[in-house]
């Protein structure tokens, strides 16, 4: 629902920290899950005085991407604002996205001449070293920084990937992104052509094939990426700013680029730790706790070893959070909120569907149900099963942000 | 989803009572709510062999107000159906609403005339004593009985508060009570001019506009009371009567007008208690139990005891309630529902957003799961948490008043 009319001001303070990819599955015989099996009192006895609960990233057997995994934390339904591949990249890489831009996802791809028609014949060039790439890349941005108005930004991802942004003199109408892909998805045939849906989206794809052909141009002695596919082509969704929608002024705190840069798109600012450490995190949280309302922790590794099925590196960051917890318990957040953005079993090396644990700490719970931080406590506890695009709604109920609905 | 396909007669009753503001939270040390403190051994054994559940009033993290409670509990999804403050006030001071009416709350205030023209000194009068509220109330209505071809009520509430029911000749379009607010919510500028944003909406501020005048004439000697401010100007919702829609005949046995007005609202009938117990409440459910399927039964106190933090007051109730429980079973109920229309935590002192209990006592429930009617038993119930307009679906179920739904 709207909750516009429902928002009152308050002084009051809402921590969420993202474990990246918390929820698990048994990974022993006897059942225990990453979180069964890590040693976190500190969690454990938080849980136990909090209201827990379970939240489900986008619906029901749905494995979301970081992208729609955060956008339904920050209180937006996923399936509603589309956060193209493109964009994911170009935020990865550290890369501004604006309104005028449109990002792209380009895969160095091997092609060979047959009567001047270029035909893929290795899609991923061969995945390059990423030293190869940067030196490419290089390359390519000494000779093109414009296509007729357009600036050109390219930056290098790892192996055979970049991140293209092209930035329009002026704002793009929604749709303009309404292209296809220059990747054939084979081997054996040319590249596709760029075709727009609709005029703005044909402006697009103009620029696109036109950048395509120079660099392929700039490129063609290449021995392995002798030429560049396009993928993902993206415009930034029109979303209302958080700082709007639920009237509070936020931060994220983040170390990995993608995450800061979904933090940025909905309009949080950015407030940069020193070093990688989830303590370090907590040092620059400190910092800026007094100028805002809301702060977004994003703790990447527990996701990162979930990938890899590291049980013990998964285990051993949620152990290391746990030490630090008093840290940010002694911050005394009105309302403070502990989850995933979405499940990373170790079993599944990958994201996956499962419900993810979360725990909300404020004095208006009922508390004293479930007795330990973990999927089975929390499935049992007072918050239910819930879509996470709501859990904005009960951080600003508890906040006392919130008027009463009707009279 | 629409039921009325699917209605089957049957000579089944439901009896729903509500105990208006039930739900609770930790008012003590050891994490105990009101209902867990309250000595309540019959509802206790009921809850053993019920279905127990809680609902979510509107929606997850929103307070409700008794409008929206209500037409949850009686099918109606709350947001689709607003009430105006208007309506509601009308309906608290025992005021009929028609079609052909627009409700109003007006606020006396003191103005002073500057070159005539009024400015907002006061916007609450000074919070007059509603005896002086009433004798000035008095004047107005000798003077004012229509305003062209428009019936005029206007009744006192309490201290510097009035409704004011507008009835037109014939029934109102929907949107007729497009206008806006007279209370500039500010001092030092003069009330604002009603302005209606479409035609129906412009001669009812019209009307209003007139009536305004007329009554700052006839106060105008007041010492503090000399004008009256418009706020929440509403007409009746469009909803489909309760007995259209659910196949049921309905009755509510309510001591507080406002309750008894969002029962007529949506069309139940009215069996009125002599006295303000429960108990007397329950005698009045005696006598007319031969006569309707439906039965609303309002108990008001558990939410009044709630918003003063009066735990002890709010345990009686309960208590009290307990005792009469064996009457209400006497009666056979075939369905036989016991919740709130909110939560109102003691710790709160108001309504909240907290899921509220839910019991259904029926021959068809599994039971044996909560082990007494509170918050943390009814959370393991069999009904799970649910939106309260999905309880009337519960109750024609139970009441085999509901037939397949496809072959």
């Amino acid at each position: 629902m709207d909750l516009k009319p429902l928002l009152e001001k308050s002084d009051t303070k809402i921590l969420l920290v993202v474990l990246d990819g918390l929820g698990g599955l048994p990974v022993r015989e006897d059942g225990k899950t990453e979180l069964e099996l890590a040693n976190t009192p500190n969690l454990d006895q938080l849980a136990f005085v909090s209201a827990c609960g379970m939240h489900i990233p986008v619906d029901i057997g749905i494995t979301p991407g970081s992208g729609p995994g955060h956008l339904g934390l920050f209180g937006y339904e996923p399936t509603r604002y589309q956060i193209g591949r493109g964009i994911l990249e170009a935020l990865g890489l550290d890369m501004e996205v604006t309104e005028r831009d449109i990002a792209i996802r380009g895969n160095f791809a091997t092609v060979e001449y047959k009567d001047g028609v270029p035909i893929v014949v290795d899609r991923r060039a061969g995945r390059i070293p990423t030293e190869e790439n940067r030196r490419i890349v290089q390359k390519i941005t000494e000779e093109i920084k414009e296509i007729d108005d357009v600036e050109v930004f390219i930056k290098s991802g790892r192996e055979h990937r970049v991140a293209i942004v092209l930035r329009f003199p002026e704002s793009l109408p929604q749709g303009s992104d309404a292209v296809n892909d220059t990747d054939p998805q084979a081997l054996g045939v040319p590249p596709l052509k760029e075709e727009g849906k609709n005029p703005n989206a044909q402006r697009v794809a103009q620029v696109i094939n036109k950048l395509s052909r120079k660099i392929a141009d700039i490129i063609k002695e290449e021995p392995k990426a002798n030429y560049l596919l396009m993928r993902g082509v993206a415009q930034k969704p029109q979303i209302e700013p958080f700082g709007e929608k639920f009237g509070l002024k936020a931060v994220a705190i983040a170390v990995y680029p993608m995450y800061k840069g979904l933090a940025k798109l909905v309009g949080m600012e950015e407030a940069n730790p020193k070093g990688e450490t989830i303590e370090s995190q907590i040092e620059t949280l400190k910092e800026v706790w007094d100028k805002y309302d809301f702060f977004f922790v994003h703790i990447k590794k527990t996701d990162s070893f979930g990938e890899d099925g590291n049980v013990e590196g998964k285990i051993k960051v949620l152990e290391e959070f746990d030490k630090q917890l008093p840290k940010l318990m002694g911050l005394k957040p009105d309302v403070f909120i502990i989850t995933g953005d979405h499940s990373t079993p170790c079993v599944v090396k990958g994201h996956s569907w499962h419900p993810v644990p979360l725990l909300i700490h404020s004095p208006y719970v009922l508390g004293r149900i479930s007795k330990a931080f973990t999927e089975r406590e929390c499935l049992r506890g007072e918050i239910g099963i819930i879509p996470a695009y709501k859990i904005m709604q009960l951080a600003l109920a508890h906040a006392g942000r919130l008027k009463k609905y009707g009279a």
